[in-house]
């Protein structure tokens, strides 16, 4: 009896309602479409698809950010006083966290909202985390198709979260227009845990919790670090990588990077590689489209449907390698 | 004049005088061999396959562990005290790096052999670092086939070192039998920059540098892992994850975590966790060989590579979409 109200279905939404109720920054179909994007159903994600295709050409001139950071540099605490920031600056901002472990593990420890908490209750803040499924691939395709309607909504500012340090970065790389690196001041061994490769994406290094008496050790990491920037190549924007020191704790810092964010986007839209890049982008983004499309018409083919169950039954049994299971799978596909 | 020399060409072996080779424990075979696999030229990679299935039914009984841990762990000099060890308990050692970011990044700052001094010049092992190119997916599999060869050639115990926390490491987890995680005592935090997924993954727990004035440090933060441990759901294998500490320094604490190891490796043997998990894992590396074998397919056919350029060109030029782009490929490929 007590569940009786929860019998009431939602309401469908056509494709058209819901790209005119993002268009119109309605939050609710909004996120409503991203979790059409999120779900496994195929009539889910063809409504998804549609919609998406209607709000690109009005996705607005946004700036996207990746941030990632070693364990402890503060990442949360940075966002959450970042983010509050360029609020002030009149910027409406969208928060994605990009995470594919939590594709088995149920996501992080603490959920997003409590991590960011000035920032989930702000008016002109939106936060999503990482959606709860699917491989590094597809969360990833998924980041970048919430990317358009967050813009499509008129958010101009995406922060794209990534989560540890390692694969996610390449992929998040991939749909921003900036990188930033969130660093901490060590005891001499800055370059530890983190990957020269990624310190080579890196737009920005930013050193945290340069505050108190830490504010000695933060100077001194930053000139490490600039002096290690200084050393990759040229990066194909031909910008120059830049390392500061900011705190959330003391406000510090803060408006310096932002000021410098900007500098960047505007040296890069004055050269053309603003442009450039969100092109290389869309490429990726079309083989990565690709990949999903092949593995869905592959697993639902019902040739595929019928013989995969018996097929696993000879592996699984050790009778053939998986292979050879692959390529009779993969023949049959084919029907080679 | 001075490279004339360099103009000798290698010998080519048969798939049979390959076969033949590892099975008698010839590395400079063996090394060839995991060149093929490397390679991306379609007849190496034939070559490799034909290899791979001929030495599979060969491969020795085995321990797989993967071995993963938090920036600042001392990853490498832990691996360098432990292999050691277990080579004077007569294991044959043959360790991987799976680095999935070195794709584009020219791998990690310091070169495999220089992290591992003493393992490098051992005549019981060998260290193979990541391939230097391609996808999680595809280094994955190249480190499953690396392992069958490794096995084929005798090398009875199996590290697959993963760099970084994140991506890679669920991965990893899918193609070995033990998964150890180093982790570092710290002021309190010892839960940041882990993520709870990496955890429940863990058979084992090692808080290295457990020594000198670091020792009750190391041992506190031991028994709160181990608390944590116990918080989580059972393990698939009804194995309860231990937390122990250990030092490379002092070589200390490294052959209990070895005794500990075949433990669990006898729990799982009797249970027959250990085979069923296995033959789950062959069937995960069935799944992603048909993904390889689907990209391969699509982007060598004659059609897709003639309308490829030109497609990403109109995409470039942002006359489509990149979900467009991506359907007409895919139609043009399934000749819809």
């Amino acid at each position: 009896m007590i569940k009786k109200g929860r019998k009431k279905r939602r309401r469908e939404y056509s494709v058209d309602e819901y790209v005119a109720g993002i268009l119109s920054g309605n939050i609710t179909l909004l996120s409503r479409a991203i979790t059409l994007i999120e779900s496994s159903l195929p009539e889910h994600s063809e409504t998804a698809q549609l919609i998406i295709e209607k709000c690109l050409p009005h996705s607005s001139r946004s700036i996207r950010i990746g941030i990632t950071g070693v364990p402890g540099a503060g990442k949360s605490t940075f966002i959450d006083t970042f983010g509050l920031h360029i609020t002030k600056k009149g910027r409406k901002v969208a928060i994605l966290t990009v995470d594919p472990s939590s594709e088995q593990n149920k996501g992080s420890i603490l959920g997003d909202k409590t991590r960011m908490e000035r920032l989930s209750v702000h008016p002109d803040v939106f936060i999503r985390p990482s959606p709860a499924s699917g491989t590094l691939g597809g969360v990833a395709r998924k980041t970048r198709e919430t990317i358009i309607l967050f813009e499509a909504a008129g958010f101009n500012t995406i922060l794209v979260e990534t989560v540890g340090v390692g694969q996610s970065e390449t992929s998040v790389h991939s749909m921003v227009d900036c990188f930033l690196l969130l660093m901490l001041a060590g005891a001499g061994d800055e370059l530890q845990g983190i990957k020269r490769g990624i310190m080579e994406m890196a737009d920005l290094i930013a050193i945290t919790k340069a505050d108190g008496s830490n504010k000695l050790f933060a100077e001194r990491a930053r000139s490490t670090f600039q002096n290690s920037l200084n050393m990759f190549p040229e990066k194909a924007s031909g910008w120059k990588p830049q390392a500061l020191t900011c705190s959330a704790l003391e406000d510090s810092g803060i408006d310096a990077l932002w000021k410098i964010i900007i500098k960047y986007i505007n040296f890069t839209i004055n050269s053309g590689y603003f442009e450039e890049q969100r092109r290389q982008q869309s490429i990726i983004r079309m083989h990565n489209t690709i990949n999903e499309y092949l593995n869905n018409a592959f697993y639902n083919q019902e040739e595929i449907k019928l013989l995969q169950p018996e097929i696993e039954q000879q592996l699984y049994e050790g009778k053939i390698t998986s292979y050879r299971a692959a390529s009779k799978l993969v023949d049959k596909f084919f029907k080679r």
